[in-house]
């Protein structure tokens, strides 16, 4: 059975270093995000990689002096926020490269204003991301995380009647976003026999799921919703107290501000919704502590994307589109910034 | 969103009561199962429960003294054991009720040789069985559980980089018994992008599965066995140190003495194998403690099967077996107790 993968050991770096020393191009980063973190040494064999972080220098005196002829940054969606301000400390930039799908945290009309160039890394997380959803799905639902806690304390033996959850068939599933993630999700759980509606900013005709025009109306025909929809100005804040208020069980694997968390937070520690799953926060990583102990719940850190395999495909996606910017050939996944 | 269900609320004292007190027949219940537990109430209302477990009599003088005339036992497999010696002490029982779906705890040839009948409960845990083997599979490879208690610990914040786990889609799946519970499983598991093969006592004709004829063959081409068979003299440490051997991740949701559990906490304590995640054990409720700080595992109390609805699914069909014996009608879920 089973390999470990370790992409540090199956020839990668054969065949994506031998630039050289001394010719080695800039790369900016402010902070490290777990792609860079993961793959740090391969980046570095590749680039003269300007580590902000690093430095004791307030970070506009760092710009000023050490990256005026920057012309490529990579970023996190967590850590980094490229604004129109850091923009304009970046004279020479052409490139952001992002290191994941979302890119809520570029300023991509500035960007497209200046002439700047965005990629992401494409699809390569939706997968991982469905497959973590529908496992917070079972989690919550059936007490795994809880069940692996009561063992791990010793209390089976002590205690035995160890709650039972509830059943995953014939729940409804309102799915909020149905995007590539949503979509996944969607056939994930219909083979769970979960009945799946969705609210987006439009009805899908390729889909042949029940659509609700608001999230409360979805809300209210669902015992379990699932944020899967990207964070902008109008998903901000969108399951608010009137969307908790129909008490159902609420999973976010999208973005932490979608949620009114302040008021998440009470209606749990009130017991009056049915419980949650969370991988995502307001003001990562600072989760709030009142739901320690709370049973009705799956805590995650961000987790929801993430894989070795997948931080592999992303890792050569950010690479390839790198390599093809310093070498002048076509960018793998740019975005259109003119939106 | 969501309703909570509660069974006690229901309209079944309705539907199920009304006997009257006084001609209520006998039900002998040795220890009380967790369907007894939950559902007593309803139990007591029906039946004169003879409760062995609360009289401070040894069995043998309680069996001789109290339950000469009972004609009917409700058992659960994990606490109660129905042997030859047993039934040679109820000589006027007619009937065997199990709690559940397995009777490997019952010897149903001693029953057919006394005309004995033994009932269970269908297939309505396999499904659930099946969910639940699936949120293992995903919490094993993408670490949820860990996650959970990384978070509820407070180290998100102190130590970011909480491992990242491993991906679902192309995993192949191994799965020894190809039963309803395997079946449900594999197609569950479909819809992930695994690849499934198994083991069982016979290829199916109807399985466009690849089959293995050993244990050993379909781990060496396993990432992660999945135990869904039952457990009979054959079975019993199928899952030995040749298999382990093979280095993937076991999932065991069939019965613990299927495993050699000593050469698992070894090979896990050892790191041989990938990672592990255990419902049923040897000698439950005893979980060997040397797995309680292993971080490749997840531990549960025996719930793969086990949830509100199922149990109340369960709970219909048993006092359906119990209201067709006590008037001369059919059972509902006769086994064949002549294999």
């Amino acid at each position: 059975m089973g390999q470990e993968i370790n992409p540090q050991t199956n020839g990668f770096h054969h065949h994506l270093n031998g630039d050289g020393d001394g010719d080695r191009p800039d790369l900016l980063v402010l902070r490290p995000g777990l792609l860079f973190k993961v793959f740090e040494q391969e980046f570095l064999a590749k680039f003269n990689v300007l580590k902000a972080f690093e430095s004791p220098l307030p970070l506009d005196k760092y710009l000023r002096d050490h990256t005026q002829s920057a012309r490529a940054i990579l970023c996190e969606a967590i850590v980094t926020r490229i604004t129109a301000d850091l923009l304009l400390q970046l004279p020479a930039l052409q490139l952001v490269v992002a290191d994941g799908t979302g890119v809520n945290h570029i300023d991509l009309a500035e960007c497209h204003r200046r002439g700047i160039s965005v990629t992401n890394t494409g699809d390569v997380f939706s997968e991982d991301t469905a497959d973590y959803g529908v496992g917070l799905l079972i989690d919550v639902l059936r007490r795994i995380s809880r069940a692996d806690a009561f063992v791990r304390r010793g209390s089976w033996p002590l205690t035995p009647e160890f709650p039972v959850g509830r059943k995953v068939r014939g729940k409804r599933v309102g799915i909020v976003g149905l995007g590539n993630i949503g979509t996944k999700l969607a056939k994930r759980v219909e083979a769970f026999g979960c009945k799946v509606s969705y609210n987006s900013r439009t009805k899908k005709q390729s889909a042949a799921y029940d659509f609700y025009p608001t999230v409360v109306d979805l809300a209210s025909q669902s015992d379990i919703l699932i944020i899967c929809c990207s964070l902008t100005e109008k998903t901000r804040h969108i399951i608010n107290e009137e969307v908790l208020g129909e008490k159902g069980i609420l999973i976010n694997i999208g973005r932490g501000p979608i949620v009114d968390e302040e008021t998440l937070v009470n209606y749990l520690v009130d017991g009056k919704i049915a419980g949650a799953a969370i991988d995502v926060y307001e003001n990562e990583p600072r989760v709030p502590s009142q739901l320690f102990r709370l049973d009705n719940l799956v805590l995650s850190p961000h987790r929801a994307a993430f894989t070795q395999e997948a931080f592999f495909d992303a890792f050569k996606i950010v690479m390839g589109n790198l390599d093809a910017f310093f070498s002048n050939t076509s960018l793998l996944t740019p975005l259109n910034t003119n939106e």
